[in-house]
């Protein structure tokens, strides 16, 4: 039932017979239908609004509708609805039902409210941080309906997700001419004239969750390799916060610039603004707990390269560091046990500054190179034909791991549609060339300093094993096959013809 | 039904009726029953009967079991069953029924085909390397019928089978007592007389296939890290095979002593016997192909230890080492197109070989500590009362992974049940720390020269991160709640008191 301020909103009738024959008129319906007012909800659909659409919202406990449609709704073209029924009802055909709920059974709860009230050619959409296996599974249960469905991946967080964020769309190909003109209107825009829109079709089904799994892993990888800077500058050199301040900002105008690194230069600015706290006036950053808490899609794609057999090493080595940190009560044990070597660097502070600079920018290619590795071993898994410049571009604006730097990776794939990886680019190659004895330098310091840098170790190691024509898996393919008769190929036979050798009846008998 | 060399195994009755009124009698029964005669299934029931139990063995292909009885079973205490009623009735009670057949949907067919034929208290085995969340599935499917159930890891590859497996007993705990002659007959002894089994109860449930599991997980990580040794040896230092050979017959007779390093050096022996082959006499480890395989459990516990949240980075960063190994044809690519440094160490050779020496034995340390902590954190999740001295000892003979080594951690837990991790042990902490020179000069090393020691990396930025009190998780924690508002813990305030900074607004202006 609609009350107060929302009665206003649909002509003054306060409940609809199921057939609407006196419901609001075609002229009064509205464009795009949301479900969920959480900050990230309310701030979508302000979104959405602001583009010059019709919204109508709901939310499972009603106060929350209402106090949005009296609050940040007032006096803008919003229709509050108290149930599910009234906002299908107030929805323009083919209706567009966004979900902004808890990713989980409450999406397929959702749906199945949603079913019985729906009209064929509907579109149900999921706008949370779902598993792309649900949304696999949910874009065929919702087709088998009837409907249409959209899985579509959303980043930039709730102020993204208000002034413009990078949209992620999947599922039913056919919902994407309905949802495109108001998805592009609300994503963030990039380019020279800022008209490109962060959102474009990604692909069938669960494509749209699984790249947005992949910014949020690759966002992993980049915040470890920042916090990793971040320790050898702090105590390698002992740089200030003030110091790190001004080396961020420098940074953020080359190869580097980015959201995040933007936001790293402004937190080592802010102070304590608490006067209750005894530390009141003291940088914020060191009055924050080093106990990093995690969502689950670092994780996912963790176990999903696992299970690829792509090794996305740097968004896993970020997810196991993550949960070293959380560790917090053991490491404080352990420091009073364990030793280590004094971490200060003596050597020149300016240049080591510059050598750690371009540690962070040779091991982030790698990272971003092995989540479009995991994004092209997914796509041929699931028969998803992905344009891989495009995701490039909806990370562009909006998301979190938004950067300069994603232009160009977008120009190697538009120069190579199926490059099998982005080393293999001149451009990247060179970037990586050009950067590489100062990373060995940084990591040869930070091994010998004793500060831990496991994502720039496991770039480094990627990088020193993708280019090896030779690994010592040989080695490891004879252990397999002395203790299990595993069998192994070799190098002067055919590919895939396996040979099993009685080690232990031709060793050299031992002395 | 019964034919050939079978029938008189069993007393020449060719067909039983259900309720056995003419079947064997009592002391003609069997006290084993084994399920599927592939390799590790003939050796086993070959070693049961060896230790004079007699046995009744049953394959889905007929011919398989008739030619195992007239081949390797001849003359000795076996009785060949062409169904699994026959089987059954051929076991005196309570039952003891070992499936050594393929993990998987394989196991559950079995399962279903036993229980209308077997009597309350009979026991179900299952020898095979199974997921321990079906384990613990199974054995409460099998109680609720009303027969016990007992998943049993079993490592030792087809040699342990025959002479002495390691085995890791969990299931129904009602079980044990009847399993426990015939399994620690059978199992591996270790110990000054030799009369130790390697076969102890686990604990409840899957708690057997999960400890099994884990020593596959550390059976990885040991792999990666000698073939890293190898890598530094062969390429930094130039070694040639009988020089390895000699380095690893030295390397195994103190603290890295165990079968591994034993097989590593008979490995560096052995010589191509293909006379067909042009490069016959060449030493066979160069003519195995750089590509690793593998059958998934490194990989299980990987994602286990991503959703426990414990950083086991040694066994992952070893599972993805095998992946880009098997990514032959890219590294081939990808050797022409990226650029290194020279691989030759220039410094003193028979001290780096030490040095290695000292870097793969820290290294190990931290694998096994961190393996123990998944134990552990799996234990606390699914209630098993683990005791990880056993573990321990269980792995000290028979499988692949056995090792003078862990005795220490027997010590070790027998020192402190409840020991957090093991690099908190002083004899550990001690070791690490005489190694930590070396280790920290052959990784800085290893980055300079070029080669790829993933798990030396992990290991070393795991030792470094876990002795540190403070890690710059704060740095995360703050961007997260910037742009996330995902909130944080304050070091000045207590634990678990959440807090958020309104970064944006204040921030300094940037220029």
């Amino acid at each position: 039932m609609t009350t107060g301020p929302i009665r206003q909103k649909i002509g003054g009738k306060t409940a609809f017979p199921l057939f609407l024959p006196k419901g609001p008129t075609v002229s009064e319906l509205c464009d795009f239908g949301l479900i969920g007012l959480a900050v990230m909800g309310e701030n979508l659909a302000l979104n959405v609004e602001s583009r010059g659409y019709k919204v109508a919202v709901y939310n499972r406990t009603t106060s929350v509708t209402d106090d949005f449609i009296a609050g940040r709704a007032a006096g803008k073209q919003f229709v509050g609805c108290h149930t599910l029924e009234d906002l299908v009802k107030n929805l323009a055909r083919p209706r567009k039902v966004m979900m902004m709920v808890k990713a989980g059974p409450a999406v397929d709860a959702v749906i199945d409210s949603l079913k019985p009230l729906l009209e064929p050619g509907d579109i149900i959409i999921d706008g949370g941080n779902t598993y792309y296996a649900d949304t696999e599974r949910r874009t065929k249960e919702v087709e088998a309906a009837g409907f249409l469905y959209s899985g579509t991946g959303v980043s930039g967080g709730e102020e993204g997700a208000l002034k413009g964020p990078s949209m992620m769309p999947g599922g039913s190909p056919d919902s994407w001419p309905h949802l495109k003109p108001i998805f592009q209107a609300i994503a963030a825009k990039v380019g020279p004239n800022n008209d490109i829109p962060c959102c474009e079709w990604v692909g069938p089904r669960g494509a749209g969750h699984y790249v947005k799994m992949v910014h949020n892993g690759i966002e992993y990888g980049d915040m470890q390799l920042i916090c990793e800077a971040y320790s050898m500058l702090k105590e390698g050199l002992g740089l200030s916060n003030d110091e790190l301040y001004d080396v961020f900002a420098e940074w953020n105008k080359g190869d580097l610039d980015s959201y995040l690194i933007e936001i790293t230069r402004d937190i080592f600015s802010v102070k304590d603004a608490a006067s209750s706290s005894e530390n009141g006036g003291q940088f914020m950053v060191d009055l924050v707990l080093d106990r990093a808490g995690a969502k689950g899609t670092g994780k996912w794609m963790s176990q999903l390269a696992l299970d690829l057999g792509v090794p996305s090493t740097l968004v896993t080595e970020a997810v196991y560091a993550r949960g070293l940190s959380a560790r917090k009560d053991e490491r404080v044990k352990a420091s009073k046990v364990l030793k280590g070597p004094s971490p200060k660097y003596d050597g020149d502070k300016k240049q080591f500054i510059e050598q750690v600079r371009q540690a962070l920018y040779a091991s982030k290619i790698v990272s971003y190179a092995q989540g479009f590795v995991q994004l092209q071993a997914a796509a041929a898994e699931h028969d998803w034909p992905l344009n891989y410049g495009d995701c490039a571009m909806l990370w562009r604006g909006g998301c979190i791991i938004r950067a300069v730097f994603l232009d160009r990776i977008k120009e190697a794939f538009d120069k190579e549609p199926n490059l099998e990886n982005l080393l293999l680019n001149s451009y990247f190659a060179g970037a990586v060339d050009q950067c590489q004895d100062a990373w060995r330098h940084v990591v040869s310091q930070a091994a010998l300093l004793g500060i831990p840098v496991p994502a720039f170790y496991t770039a480094l190691a990627y990088y020193d094993g993708f280019r090896r024509e030779t690994l010592p898996a040989n080695l490891l393919q004879s252990q397999r096959d002395y203790f299990g008769a595993h069998t192994y190929e070799r190098v002067d036979k055919p590919r895939g013809e396996m040979f099993h050798t009685e080690w232990l009846d031709l060793r050299k008998e031992p002395s």
